[in-house]
């Protein structure tokens, strides 16, 4: 009998992690032979510490093969992170206790930074803890931080929705802006990177198209200076349209969402960093603003997901089940970028040990002179990775995005675990 | 020689606003016989007032089909009203001054109900004031508050986006409510009716599916009526996802949004309505949030526009022109829906003098006994108006809209006009 595989999805979701289970999941049911049931954890790794696992056999082939064009986490995900073997090694023996019970030999986890370090962790401890288990990590982030691979899947979709998003609303602005609002400020996604709003920067082709400045978290704000280059965009072409990532920060290293608004109770935070700049602007210039936060919007459009984006995060899930069968653990599919121009890329692999807790910053060279736009060579980066479109079917004006039955796997055990 | 016509955009600009124009283009095109050239007013009115007159027939045929995909206002849109032949006749005699030196003989505004009764008022210059001119309305806006007509051009495609964008971050929240955020907030156009707002709900089909509530501006915000549905969501679903139109107010008649932030400086609003409810949930229940404001985005959004929208916005710009040339003066084209399922609809027309300074405000009817909600006879009436998509062409990832050359028409007259 082959052993059964676990899958969960980890922290925040994607526009196309759901296509990455449906490449893990179809693979899975290719090789029978090799893998027996893909058990999901519902609501990610809490679902394996609280064996509360979902049977993904019971789903048709029509509602796996449908996850290709549905967004976020079919079987929820969470933020919960595991600590080391040393500090908490009662969680470990809880995990093996479970995939004791339910004869898993494959665990698949499907996430960011944190998540490949504890897909990591997992993978030792087959020598540690005499568990046999073959480990390995799906990547998925829309922050596009993770190391080795050459780009994340989650971040190319999101990328396209930015740059789509900043193209059409600087077109509206651009028709207003003679008797209206001359300013329009779009809020990204990136605490601590600014690959989404770099993405913005792609929608400008030639000199004079929005947007005229980006706001990165990586350049400590400098009021005067944006403010001399709003005015400047604005004499020069009438309008200025900004995208601005939350994560920038003022001199004092702190985030302009928080330096900024107050409501009414004096509370900090209220709103996000747009509203900050766009009022700024209004004070110091007096321009006429609108301002957008595109939030979740921003990672949940699989309506305009980028092809290049599902097609990477399909094979991900695909290479990891062949990764698993092929005996290799504590491994990470990678995407490999071949070729620029045409784009060409191919599925590679990288060690957990290599990829854990190691962060991927966007390089200083990818960010213009001045601080407010990109260079080319992040242009050559970035363009290809919102190549190409990959409708979901509609319904009744609406995207048909499937629901899963979710049905859970019959309890085995007789001991409940208290999530910490 | 045929006369020529003068054709402007005005108030806020759509999705579907140049599709109007290249179907109005497009089909003076066609009758060379009856109309010369078709001049459009750079920045709307004020294009005409001060003789700044666009060029449209060196526009090739492929750019001016190319606006049938593109969002906002080619020719660029302005906010400015003119008054009552009363109050303001030089106004009017600057516009003979110009549609003489010019030789216009039509005239097309495209726009909402300011500009519909602007229409009505140019229509009866030619009694007035011995000025022949054949005057056409042709309806638009995403407010979707013009009488007569079934619906408004540009709202169908703001619809589209709302309940897309709603489903799509509600599937986000979903995945994550378990451990993380729990409430998603997101604010939409309409500061005067709740057509924009009521469209989220068109994404709820079933029991429990999001937007959970909908907060209208027809609807007194009741605080603890609100908070006890939010929680009863969470409960129920594990989240709660809700459309906030940037309307809503309390019942001292305030706007919520002004109500709540205020920035360091102790200046109203700053933010939108969104974080208010946000922060107030988070205050009275404790659940983590996330809201977003989709503000330009949501009226700019070519690239998932309603087709029905599309298709209907050119057939008015269509018949705008052959309402013209079969010599109707003080007329708009409207929409008329003929079946509700399956969906028809033809194009009918309404006199300016019906139109002018009439709102039509969404039914009370529509909105649900508890206020929080669209009735079945609201979404009868929506569906139909996101029917089918019309995806622009995309080159290297990027939707490929148009920028026309909008070369200016030699000017002919000696004198100039301030604009008051």
């Amino acid at each position: 009998m082959p052993k059964n595989a676990f899958y969960a999805q980890s922290g925040g979701v994607t526009a196309v992690i759901n296509a990455t289970a449906c490449g893990l999941i179809e693979t899975a049911r290719n090789h029978p032979d090799k893998i027996g049931k893909v058990y999901a954890g519902r609501n990610g790794i809490i679902g394996a510490l609280t064996e509360d696992l979902i049977d993904t056999s019971q789903e048709s082939d029509e509602a796996i093969a449908a996850l290709r064009h549905t967004p976020a986490g079919a079987f929820g995900s969470c933020r919960f992170k595991l600590k080391g073997l040393d500090q908490s090694r009662a969680e470990y023996e809880r995990l093996i206790e479970v995939f004791k019970a339910h004869d898993i030999g494959y665990f698949f986890y499907n996430g960011g930074g944190d998540s490949q370090d504890t897909s990591h962790k997992i993978s030792q401890i087959g020598e540690k803890m005499g568990y046999p288990i073959t480990c390995v990590g799906v990547p998925k982030t829309v922050d596009n931080d993770l190391p080795i691979t050459d780009n994340c899947p989650g971040f190319g979709s999101v990328a396209k929705y930015v740059a789509v998003s900043i193209r059409e609303a600087s077109f509206d602005v651009a028709s207003m802006a003679k008797t209206s609002t001359k300013i329009f400020v779009m809020e990204v996604m990136g605490r601590h990177a600014g690959w989404i709003a770099a993405a913005g920067g792609i929608a400008a082709e030639k000199e004079g198209d929005a947007p005229h400045l980006i706001l990165f978290p990586e350049i400590v704000f400098d009021q005067e200076k944006f403010l001399a280059k709003v005015d400047n965009a604005v004499k020069k072409y009438g309008y200025c349209s900004i995208v601005v990532s939350e994560g920038v920060k003022n001199k004092e290293g702190k985030f302009l969402a928080e330096a900024g608004s107050r409501d009414a109770f004096g509370h900090a935070q209220l709103g996000g960093v747009a509203p900050v700049v766009a009022q700024l602007i209004k004070d110091s210039l007096g321009y006429k603003y609108h301002w957008a936060v595109a939030d979740y919007l921003q990672r949940a459009a699989r309506h305009i997901a980028s092809k290049t984006d599902v097609d990477q995060a399909y094979a991900l899930g695909k290479a990891a089940v062949e990764l698993a069968i092929a005996g290799k653990n504590a491994v990470m599919p990678t995407i490999v970028r071949t070729s620029n121009n045409p784009y060409q890329w191919e599925i590679g692999s990288a060690n957990l040990a290599d990829v854990a807790n190691v962060e991927k910053m966007m390089p200083m060279e990818y960010i213009s002179e001045d601080g407010f736009g990109i260079t080319e060579p992040c242009r050559e980066y970035l363009q290809p990775l919102i190549l190409g479109e990959d409708y979901p079917p509609y319904q009744n004006g609406l995207p048909q995005y499937v629901v899963l039955k979710n049905a859970g796997v019959p309890k085995k055990l007789s001991t409940t675990y208290e999530l910490k």
